[in-house]
Order: C-alpha cells, then structure tokens, then sequence
C-alpha cells in the first residue's frame, strides 16, 4: 500500500536509527534542519506518486504480487519500464535539483534479484527465494531501501582479506545457525539515514581468498549494532542559520552522505542473498553498477534542466537575456543535458531480460552515459557561473538585506542600501535576483554541488570504473576484423 | 520484389543519366573507377538484404502492401522500426566505411508521407495519395530514390523569390493541365548518380511570395533535361591509378556528391506531392531533416566503428598496443562513438506516431544527435591519427613498394628497401601496416575524410542548424519555472 | 619604506574603516575571524618582500625616487618587469592558494598613470602630476590600494547617465572649489577591507551625457562617507566554528568581496585624476582590465600549482598514484596550468612602453590570457575532484574525528572509529589524508572555491568582455589579405 | 654571403641528390610539379631575408664571424633571438601556408653547439670545434640543412642494439682512421629534397649496448650512397593536372617528406659530431626536440593566421559575416591561435644560456607550446569547416567550371552552368569563392593538411613525447610541498 510523503516522515520517527553529526548523538534527527531537506527529498518520491499527473510514472503493477506498487521498488519487467524509470528520476531531479536517494534501493533491487537466482541455479540456495519474499515486504510496506554498496577499501592496492584491518571490508565475522554476523562499514551511503531498510553488497569481484567478505543480506536501519556517522558538505550549516531561506538557494531539498558502520550486528538466514560464492560477487557489482550509471542519465539531467531555467532566469533578471552568446550558452547547456539523457534512454532500450525475468540495461551504453556525467554537469555549472555573473559569490547574506540598521548619511538601512545597489533589470525584484543567484551559488558550490557535481563523478564508480567496462563491453576485436575486411588484410 | 546486388548494378546501366565531370560527359558511369566506389556501397544495401543473418534489420513488411520490401522504402511503424533503421545504418557503415546514400530516400518518404497527409486535410489536395501510390512502385521495385532538399541558395541573406537569379532556388515555370515545368539544381546530392528516382523537397520555411519554390515532386534521375555535374573530392584521381588498391585505402567503397541540374523538367501531376501550399515547406523540411539527423546516429557510428579498428590495428602494427595512452585513447574514440549511438537510439526510442501513421523521430534529441556528430568524429579523427603515427602520411607510394628498380649497393630494389625500412613489430607485414595506415590517412583526409567529416557537419544541416532547433525545442520557459519553484520566486 | 607584515596589520588597526556584515557593524574587523584570513593574504605581499630569496621578485627600485619598493607599487619600466610582476603573482598564489589582492593597485596604478598622461597632453590638466604625487606617497609609505573599477550597473542595458537611479555608477554629485563630492557604489571588490586606499575608475567607455560619470580619483578607506558591506561565500561560517582547522583546508588564507559605497563622499583636487574627460574612460579600463586579464596568468597559475600539488598528494594518500590514468591526469592538470603560464608570460614579453614612458601589454595576448583562464581551471578543478575522490564530501567533520563519546561495542570512541574507518595507504596518517582533501574541497567547492573559479570566470572581466577585444584585436582584415595572396584571389 | 631565391634554386640544380617517386628516378627534381611547391616554401626564406621590411626578423649577426647571416643559420644569442625566431616562423607560415622545412637544420645548430660542447668538456674530443667551423661554411655560403633525427625504429618495444634489422637506427657500421661509415635511414625528412646538407642526430636516449648508434654528423644531400625515397600526400597528383591551380588551393607552396636511405656513408673525421658518446645521445635529442617544439608556437600559428583569414573571406563570400556564431568562431580560431602563439612566445621568453653560450628555449613549456599543437589546429580546421559550408568537397573541379562543352537547352555551357549556380553574394565572383574554398580544403583533408594537422600532431615527437616530458619537467613533489604548507602536513 502506497504511503504519503507525511506518512513517510511518520514512519522515520518510528525508527531508532542511530545517528551522530559534529561529536554528538542526534536523536530528533527527523526535524534537524541539516538532515531534515533530504527526508523532504524521499517525501517527494511519495508525493509525486499520489499525483494523479505522473502516477504513469511513479508507480507500478508488482510483477511479484500484482498490486500498485512504488515504482522505486518494482522490478523492470521490460524496456518500456527501464525508459519509465529514467523519466520518473528525471521528473524527481527537476522537482528537487538534488539526490532523491531512493534509486539505490530500485538498483540493488533489480540486481540482487537476478544474481540470486544465478547464485540458486549453480548451487541450490534459496537465496532468490529469500530476496523475493523480502521484496513483497517492502513493496507492500512501500519502505526505502538504502543499497550499500561502497566499503572504505583502506590500502586501494590489496584485496580484502590482505587488509590489514579486515572491517575495511564488510565482512562474516561469525556463521550461526539462525544466521550470520557481520562487520565493517559502507561508506559514502546516499540515503542511509532516511531509508528504513538496507540491503548490503560486496563492492569488488572476488577472489578464494575472500570468501568471507563476499556477503549480501538485508536489515533495518536500526538495527543492533548499526550506527552512522553524518558527512559534512559545502555550506552545512548555512541551514542552521536562522531565517536560513534566501542564503541557502534550495531552502527545502539537499543531499547527505553518511558512513554506515556494522559493529557485529546478526543477519537471520531469510535476510541472506549471497555467503560466501566467492564468484558472484563481480556479477551482482557489474549488475548494480550497470543500473546505477543508468540511473544518472535520468535524475542528473533534471537537477540540469532546473539549473539552466536558473541561468536563464539569472539573463533575464540581469538583462542580458538577448546578448547572442548568453542565448547560445543556453542552447550548449541544453544540448548537453539531452546528451546525458540521450544516453540514460539508449541504454534502457536497448535491455534485455536477465535469466530470472528482469530487464538489465545495455551495459555499454550504461557506463558511457555515466562517463558522460562524470563531464557534461561540471561544463554546465561553468555555463552557468559565466551567464549568472560573479555577483552571486559576491552577494551579502539574507540578513545584510533584511537589516534595518541605519548606515547612510540619509538614514538609510542597510537593508535599503543592499536593495538599492543590487536592483537590476525592472522585470525584478532585488530579491528574486539575489534567490536565483544563491540557487546557482548552491549547485555551483554549495551543498547542492556536492551532489550534482562531485556525486556525477564518483556516485556509481569513479570514471576509470567506466572506461574498464567501455573497454571490456567496446569488443575492439570486432571492430579491427571489419577494418581488416576493408583495408584488403586477411 | 527485392533486387539482389548485381541486379541493382544492372538497372543502372538501363539509365540515360546525364553526368559530367572533368568537362566531359561520361557515358559508361556505371563502370567508371571514380564513380563505381559509390556504387558498390549502394549495392551493400541490396547485398545484405539478401543476407539471412540481417534480414531483420534489412527488411521489412511493407505498410502499403503488407510485401517484404528492403527497409530503406519502409514507413516507420513504431518506434522499434525507428531503432532498427538505426541499427541498420549503422551495420551498413561497418561494412563500407562509406555514405551508402539510400538514407535520404528513406528520411524523405518517411517526411513526404505524413506533410502530404497533413496538406490534404487541409486543403483537400491529393498530395497524399500521389506519395503512396509512388511509394508502391518504389517498393514493388526495390528502386533508389535520391531525397533531394539543397538548393544552391546564392546569397543567403535573401529569401528565394528575393534572389536576382531566381534559378538558384528550385521553382515552377510553368503550370499546365498536365503537370508543372521546374527549373533550378539541388547541391551536395550524394546518392544522385546511383539513384534511378528523386523525391525534390524545399531547402527552407517559405512565405506566401515564395510560392512558386514550395514544390515537391519526383522524377526519374535520367528525366528529360535533368543532368548531374559530378563534385571532385579529395584523392579523387588516386581511383584511376593503375593497380590502385592499397593507396586507395578503401579501395572497393567511397561517397560522391553532385549537383542535379533541372533544366525546364516537366513533371506530370500524379509525381507532384506540394505545389504552392508554402506554409506547408517548414513542417517537410523540419520532418526530413529531423530523421536525417537521427541517421547520422547510425552510419557515422558504423563507419567509426571501422576506424577505431583500424586504429587498434594500427597500434598492433607499430607495436604500440600494449601502452597505457594508447589503450586509453581507444576507449575514448569508443566512448565519443557509442554517444553518438546513444543519441540515434535515443531519439528513436522516444519517437511518437504522426497524423498519417508513421513514426517520428523525437526532434530535440535527433538534433542533439547530429550536434554531437558535428563533433565527435572529428575528435574520434584526430585520435586516430594520434595513434597511427606519422607514417600513415609520408609512406612512398604503393608503387614504390614493389618497384624491381635497383637502388642499393648490394642490388636491393626500391621495393625491398621500401619494405625493410618500415617494417614493424613482427606480427604484420609491412604491406599490412601500410594497408592499414591507408585506410587511416583515406578516413583522415583523403577521400573518405569528406564524408566521415565534412558530411558529419554539414550534411542533414550545418551545426547552427541544430542549435536553433535546440533552441526551439528545449523549452526554457518550463525550466524557468522549475527553477522558480525551488528558489521560492512566485 | 618597506613594512613587515607585522607592521601591516597594525597599520590597518589604526584605520577606522566601516565594515557591515550579517546585519552588524564589524568593530574589530581585523581580528574577526572570516575577514583575518584574507589579510593574512595581504600580508604575504609584505613578508615575502622582507625575505632574501625573493627580494628580485618582490621589490623594485621607484622610477620616481629611485628608492626600493615594494613591486606591487612598481611602475613597469620593461618587459622584464612585466614578467616579474607575473612571477611574483604566481609565487603568491603558490603561498597563499588564495587572492592575495594587492594587483587591483598595480594594475591601477600603471594605467592611471599612462592614461593621465594622455588626458593632460590633450587638456593641459594635471593630473598625471596629481597621480605622481600620489603615487609617491603610496610608495614611501608602502600602503595598499584598492583598485576598484566595477559599479553595480542596474540595468545593462542602459547607459550611467540613463539609469532611473544614477547612483548604480559612481558619479560627482558636486563640483566645489576645492574638490569635488562623488556617490555610488563600486562591487565586487576583493581587496577593498584590506586595503589603506582607494583609487577609483570608471568601469565602461562614455560618451559625452554620462560626463558626470567620467570620474576617477583617491581616497582613504576610511573617508567621511565611505563604507563596505561584506558578501558571504560558501563555507563562511565554516572560519567561525571552535577549533576550526582541518575542516577549513586551508585555515589561514582566504579571499573576500565587499560592496564598497560612497555616500557623498569628499575629493580634493589633488586626489582626482580624471574629472569629466569622458573620451577616457574608455581608455583608462581597456589599460587597466589589459594588466589585470595579464594577472590572471600569475596568480591564478600559482593557486594552480598547490591544486596540482594537493591533488597528487590526494593520490599518494589513496594509495593510487602508481595507476597511469591518475598520473595522466597530473600531466593534463600540469599542462593546463602551464597554458595559462605561457599567456602571462607572453603578454608581458611583448610589452611595449607607453607614451607616458611605464610599460603595457600586448593587449591581444593579454586578452586570450584571461579567456583560457575562464576555462582551464574549472578543468583543473575536475581533474582534482575526480582524483581526489568521492571522500572529499562526505567525510564526517573533524569534530568527530576528535570526538571521545564512546559508541561501538568495545567502547571504541567516535573518532576511533573516524579514524579507523577513513585510514588509507599507509604512508600517511588519517588525519593527513583528511587535511589534503578538505584542502581540495575548500579549493573545489568552498570558499576557495570562490577565487579559484567565480573569479577566474569574472575578475578583470567576464568571457566574453575577451572576446569582444579579441575580435578587435585580432586584426582579421589582415589575414584575409594573407588568404588571398595564397589563394590568387586579387 | 645572403642567397637570392634564385640562386638558392639554381643552386640545388647542382647537386646530383638522388630521388625516386613512384617507382623511378626523378632526375629534374627541381622542376617536377610535384616537388617544386615545396622547394618554393625553401625559397621564401631565401626572399623574405632580402626584403628590407623584414630584415631585423629575417637576418643576424654571426656570433662566429660577426658576418650578416639569414637567422634560420644563426646561433640564439639572447632570449629576444628565440622570440624573433618564433616571429620568423609566424611570417613565413603566413607568406607560405605550408611547413618551409629550414627550421630543422636551425634548430640542429643549436642543439649540436651546445652538446658538442658539453661532450668536449667530459671527453677532450674536438666535436664542438668540427661542429664551429662545419656552421661557419654553412653561415657563409647560406646553405639549407636538413636536421635528421627519426629512425624508422621497427619494433617500438626494443632498443636499436637489439632489432633483428641493425639497421632500423641508423649506426657505424665501420671506423676508418680518416672517418666513419654509417647506414640506416631516417623517415619523415621533411625538407631532405630540398636541402644541400643533412646533420644526422640520434632519435633517443641510448644505453652502453647501443652505442654504434649514439652518432652525429654531417654531410651533403648527395654523398655517394645516400638517396630519397618520397612519401605519397593525399591529393598530391593534383599537382599534376593541367592547369592546375583553382583545384589546388595553394597552388604555389606545398610540404613533402621523404625516406632518406644511408648505404654505407662514408663521413670523414671533421663532420663528425657525436661518436658513441652514448650518454650524450639523450642530451642532444632532448635539445633538438625542444628546440623544435618551440618551432611548432611560430611556423603553425602563421599557417592559422591564413586559414583563420580564409574562413572569414570564405564567410564574406557565403554571406554569412553578419551571423553571430560566424563571428564567435572566428573569435575562437583567433583565441586558440594565438595560445599556441603564447606559448612559442613564453618558451622563448624564459630562455636561458647554454654552458656553450647560445640559449635554450624553457623546456617545459617548450613542451607545453607542442602539446597544445597537437590539438588547437584540429578544432580550428574543425571551425574552419563549419564556416565554409558543405561546398568546400563537393564543388565541381576547375575544369568543368571553364568547360564550354553546350548542356543546357539554351546552349548554355558546362562553365556557364557551374558559374552561375555556385555563384553567392555578390561581393565576389563564382571563382573567388570557388578559390577561397578550394584553399580550405586543401589546409583541410588535402595535401596542406599534412602539414598542419599530421605534422602538427607527430612532428617534433608526438603527444605523449611531450607529455612524458611535462611529467619529468613538472615538478611535482615542489608541487606537494606547497599543498603540504598551506594544509597543515609536516
């Protein structure tokens, strides 16, 4: 049964997620004004789903139950869904200019469930049997799923089980019979804090060796032993300032990051998707993976399209909205941002069922769109910082505005003096130009730049990540065989 | 009923297409070495209709008749047909290396269809009808059809009724009871001379005083008073060197481009498809131009395909395969290469049916696609090049390497002194690598160059083109909206 | 005479310049912690010229006293001194990976000089003796000026004179005997706090109805009348924080901007240097935006090298700087900055003297300077980003680094587990990896962030401010006539 | 004493150099058409130093004989000498459009002077000496010099010593009392035809094994056992057409390269240079290539100049001047040209003195100047492609444009027809615009295009050459420490 974004919030408070920011325990972390503009992000993925005008795209029917489901938990059952997919990421990214969190959950979805039933195929599990069950769970309780996937790896150059300190790695610590207990910590985790559940997965393919850390399960978020630790961005505590609005650019929506640490907690056997089969551990990676540099082809592009109707709002407030070269930046950052979404639809039409029934993305098309959003935001921040002008990191704060302080010879407020010198076009307030140009500050180097810019480089692998696959997906073998057909080389 | 290769090679030679070149007509065009390159990409697409393993994507089920007809006379169905078309474009570049030149027959059929549809309504004419009964010949026939929509234009900063010389817009000059006399030349027509029929089109959006240039009609390629004076391209003459073949490299495949004369042609009423309804020129220019920019999301990616082969080969060749930089540059020119692909796919994939039936193309994202095009294969050029090494344009010629002249003290010929001198790693030949390097410096900047390059950014329309298109479709206004909405302006 | 960089903090405490900031008046400005970092920037410029090993790049002999000076008060008097200048510009950047902002004075001070030379030629006025003697002063005392050119333009589209509120330029107000009364604002200016002196210039080319606003002159910083309100950057509140360091990046230097108004503010005669001439200032901002576009090909090359440094550093710490893509992508960050090097130092080669007798730019050169350094930084920056990995932003703050509040089982504290979980290769410690990152993160996307990029993409102009002079200078009616020699066209 | 132009071509008539070109001996080679275009490009050095406007570029004393010598001969006395070098480069770039082949041998000189003498200095060999007096009969007699370094190197991955052909490196095959025998060859001699001497250097560093190879010498062009093979350039048979000229673009200056062939040389004692000194191989190469990559910011920066002109004339004559992205990318030809130019300009700039005296070019950023050359003229032949429309390759050939053969019902000719149907605005005739178009195509995929794209692509080392130098010259670990200081790190 579908939530509201109101019973969503509720639900959260209901949780006993352990959480620490700056030295302390957060406990009303719900209401925290630093946390609080990412829970309204997931809110929106209840929200939208309410709304009669994107129910096509916000929900689906369950291919497990048949019932209305979020479409953030379905399982892709065919290219058109995978194509829905990124339109419904790019509608959330346009809503929200930030990380909604809720696609990591969709992907370890739609990866754990065909790994597991490859797993079960070779060696008689009942791991996709347990992944379905927990699934329907989830689905009828329309709760968000973190997918962890990232361990802090420690020393780059050596496998897990030659770390020195093993936790670098999520890892089996003790095998019982009702289970297992793990160690270790995800870090760089998204939506951590705002998902009820998480679904952990090894990070890397893996070796003999390191059996015991090619482990995937399922658990609440507060469960015992489970703790996070808040990441601090750009400008956090702008949001703990009073009357924080204008300064902050986007008052309502952000991102966050935490590292997600497993102090010994116990994983009951029904929550267990992989344990210990070594050699699956790369396919359910490449699988995630694969979605995941899908997934930025879709809501990366709609953080774009809000920040070039931003820059082209900032012409038209500083009248320069006719200039040829301003019309022309805008054209380049339009045609980027659909470059990028070309490349998240091409790789979902181009799917193709897995073994157990979902659609998987066109891999190579997948990791070219992702290396494209490792380069096209950061060409369309520039764009926009040239169209927005250098006023905007040279503003004084909301409060220098709003101040009635007597400053002039004339008894002016300093609030009247800010007003007065920074007027601009007359088809706007002074206002309206300072909101639009803290909105492209906080994408261009606020908080929000942490998720549109540096998250487009690392979230879902770094580009060399890419460009491993494009070079293994690219088949240069086939391609040197038509040269030599041409060029008369037998 | 689909012609085979040879059968097409010989319903051209039943052609009286007038061609000139070099200030003489040539009679036997057909087997003319500088002509016949073109030819043989023609026949490709009859070759591998014929072909079991791509007869999918080589054919289809006609919409007129319900018969299998060669997919380049298909009306697009659906928006897999629209992929397909793509895919087949893109097969096609791989295996010539070359502009095969059926797309704008395609493209236009595809475009006339659905405007003529939409006139009709209008006006009550019977454009339609005129197109689907031609289009039934075209099918049953299995004919080349050269959409022709380039007029030479003169001075461009005037509208074709403003021209001092009207001739270089094409126009009527005469109606009659029968049909109507036209008068004027298409440039830049690659497919022309290979081509048993034309489909003419206007080149821009016209007014109610350009009347008389808002025609559209076909005609046979060897029409009375229609003639060809055929474009030199670069190492065009290399073709009627003796022995040519590895200087050549591409010795079998190549593109032409002509100008198509009309000279007072008279077309009867049942091949005219647009006469004067001049409101209508837009919306068939914008259509035709909308799939050819999708086209070059297929065959420009099919030919860059070829050459980051030959590229890989290349390296092997020079022993160079093995270096980092090397490696990377390949996964580079795939990546900028599977982009374009991404964006053929991606406009097709979000294709949506016309009034008439069939599919079109979604038109931002198509002109997204030949912007990208505008660029990519230059880039993807200059690392070739990179690559290949300087040798690819200061080897001797073909010649020299088997030159018996003696040159050395010891008796060594030309030829064998050629041949030790660039000798490289031991697993090639040297007369591989030069077969090889060929091929680079012919796709770089020899003959091929003009359609990897030149075509890339002016066929299907010059690069600001796109941009005012990208301009138009990107609705900024729906962006400024967003962008008002998160940064609390009202 | 020369100060220490003791000296020059206390001299600023003796001035009693009005600072606004957050709505309060700033007091002690000098000590207060977001303002101190940036005049420990400034004071760089003075223990710099105090130290041996750079006394030939920091210091001058006057060419109007013939006493050393600090080179920041230096009149060029070659080209040799222009490459000085670039060089010291850049050893700054490397010591401060901040504006130092002391150039906007230098830059004013030599095109205030030439340009009063030409006025009083024409007008018999005596300004550029105004200015010498001024000048003198500066010299002797070794006082900072604030350069400051850009008013608040309201609406662009609209001349000075033609604005509905005249006070968006600096203009006279009143004409007196014994000087004259100016108001207005001028915006943007990043050394204004810091600095002793003011010396104002008109900010576009005037034509004869905005005489009033053809004005140029020097005052104190703590003029009857003249005060600065503060603009905020991202992470402002960051040097705010208790214990602040590590989460800073870089804790002791930073940049600033503050909006600096003139409300009726007194000049005597002696202090003006342009007064009315409106043919002028045209002449005066192209001079002086040549020598600050020429600066940016120092400073900004300087803040360079420690970007490279640190993210090279970053590599190290992450136990990848042995992977050849990494080293690549130093090489690419080294290549560009060196790009950038090559135009400061080639604009200042070929220099030439005015008719005043100092030396200027090659004005060309000096423009394709600044256009690069709107792009390669931001390249730079994204090479960092992606180098320095996704850690950058999501690391928790140094405060739970620190943090002793017991939270794993085993009573591990919170920064245990910090530093447990974020250690890396071990040739460095946790809190050395956290110092470089939060170093490229201040650099990328916090305050730094700013200067490095905002700045680069507006200072001394915006992009296409270059581009127009480069379309005026780049002489293109020449290289037609060169085209047209080679190509026999008469 | 200064050559004529003339007497420099009657000078080669002298020489018995041996040449084959397509499998025969080319006795008159001064005369052949294909030949002679580049011996012009030669001869332009020769005019231009006769001109009185150019001589303080074109001419020099001679630090040997204090003698007026052309300063393509001349020893770099001072930074300001490496800046005129460069600026000769640019005036013979823009009076040629091609490469003028004589900077090799200047940048041999200076490259051999200065390691001579440091070879001298550890070894008490007398090569410094030889080399003096060798430069005071080139000085004197005002000979061309072709500066030999690139072997053809067989297999990349092995050292000379070890290739299973000895003579892939050019080395000594016999020592004598009176001299030397050398064989081998080296490849892409760009100006071997037209020189009257060759100076060999080795092609890179070299260990104790290789020192057979680890030689420098000199010798005329036609020494018993030398002769060239000539390399094949697209469209070079152009050239060979009667009447060629439209069709050629640039039918009086051209490039070639060619193999010259070693066959057991015979060097007598006082042209040697370099004899096993096998440490000294890297030296010398790492000079000459520094040299050389200087070279590149000059001569390819004057050839821009000429097709930047053409596309603005090749606008003018479309009618398309007004647009405003015509202008934008002549402005951005213009930018990237005149970075290049920076470049040459700032390597020369911060020159210094050899321990021999003469002064070497900064080698980093001598480095940096190639590098940008490998990219910058590719996006600017990109743009010049764009503003010269599709017309460039598909325009009939000159012929048909002069052919009276009747085609058109009124008698009209095959000239009237083309002339009157390319014919554009009406500022310039059919044949002007027919001329200015057939110059951008020759710069762009015709034979030109090997000089500017090819050549600037591997000439003087290919890109990752001058990366792998930018890495070593970088510094990097300086780099560390700045970051280190201004993070915090000990």
């Amino acid at each position: 049964m579908l939530m509201t974004g109101e019973q969503y919030v509720e639900s959260l408070r209901k949780l006993k997620t352990r959480v620490y920011m700056f030295g302390e325990k957060i406990d009303n972390w719900v209401d925290h004004p630093i946390i609080r503009p990412s829970i309204n992000c997931v809110k929106m993925t209840y929200d939208l789903a309410q709304d009669p005008q994107y129910v096509d795209l916000m929900t689906a029917k369950s291919s497990l139950t048949g019932e209305t489901i979020n479409r953030f938990a379905h399982l892709h059952q065919s290219t058109d869904d995978l194509r829905k997919k990124v339109k419904m990421q790019r509608l959330l990214g346009q809503k929200t200019a930030s990380c909604f969190q809720r696609c990591v959950g969709m992907d370890a979805f739609n990866a754990v469930f065909s790994t597991t039933f490859e797993i079960d195929k070779k060696y008689g599990t009942s791991y996709h049997q347990n992944f379905i069950n927990y699934l329907k769970f989830i689905q009828k309780n329309d709760l968000i799923v973190d997918g962890a996937m990232t361990d802090p790896k420690g020393d780059r150059a050596l496998a897990p089980s030659k770390q020195r300190d093993k936790d670098l790695f999520v890892h089996i610590v003790e095998r019982r019979p009702d289970g297992i207990v793990v160690r270790g910590a995800k870090a760089h985790q998204t939506g951590s804090i705002n998902s009820h559940e998480h679904i952990i997965m090894p990070t890397i393919a893996m070796g003999e060796d390191d059996k015991d850390f090619a482990v995937s399960f399922a658990c609440p978020s507060d469960a015992e032993g489970l703790y996070m630790i808040y990441g601090r961005q750009s400008c956090d505590t702008r949001k703990l300032e009073e009357n924080a609005d204008i300064d902050l650019g986007n008052k309502k929506f952000g991102g966050q990051e935490a590292l997600v640490v497993f102090d010994n907690v116990f994983i009951p056997n029904d929550k267990i998707f992989l344990c210990g089969e070594f050699e699956f551990a790369g396919m359910m990676v490449e699988r995630f993976a694969g979605y995941h540099r899908q997934s930025y082809g879709g809501c990366k592009v709609g953080v774009g399209d809000v920040l070039i109707g931003a820059a082209a709002l900032a012409a038209d407030y500083n009248g320069a909205n006719k200039a040829s070269h301003v019309k022309d930046k805008l054209i380049e950052m339009t045609h980027l941002n659909e470059t990028l979404y070309c490349c998240g639809i091409a790789c979902s039409a181009e799917g193709y069922p897995t073994q157990a029934g979902n659609y998987q993305i066109d891999l190579l098309l997948a990791n070219v769109c992702k290396q494209n959003v490792t380069r096209f935001p950061y060409e369309i921040v520039r764009l926009a910082e040239d169209i927005a002008g250098g006023l905007m990191v040279t503003m004084p704060s909301a409060v220098d505005f709003r101040s009635d302080l007597k400053v002039g010879k004339d008894g002016e407020t300093l609030g009247e003096v800010c007003t007065k010198f920074f007027a601009a076009a007359p088809t706007c307030t002074t206002e309206e130009r300072m909101r639009i140009l803290r909105f492209i500050e906080n994408m261009c180097l606020g908080a929000s730049a942490v998720g549109y810019r540096t998250e487009s480089m690392h979230g879902a692998g770094s580009p060399q990540a890419q460009r491993i696959m494009i070079a293994r997906q690219g088949n240069i073998e086939a391609k040197k065989e038509l040269a030599k057909a041409i060029a008369g080389i037998k």
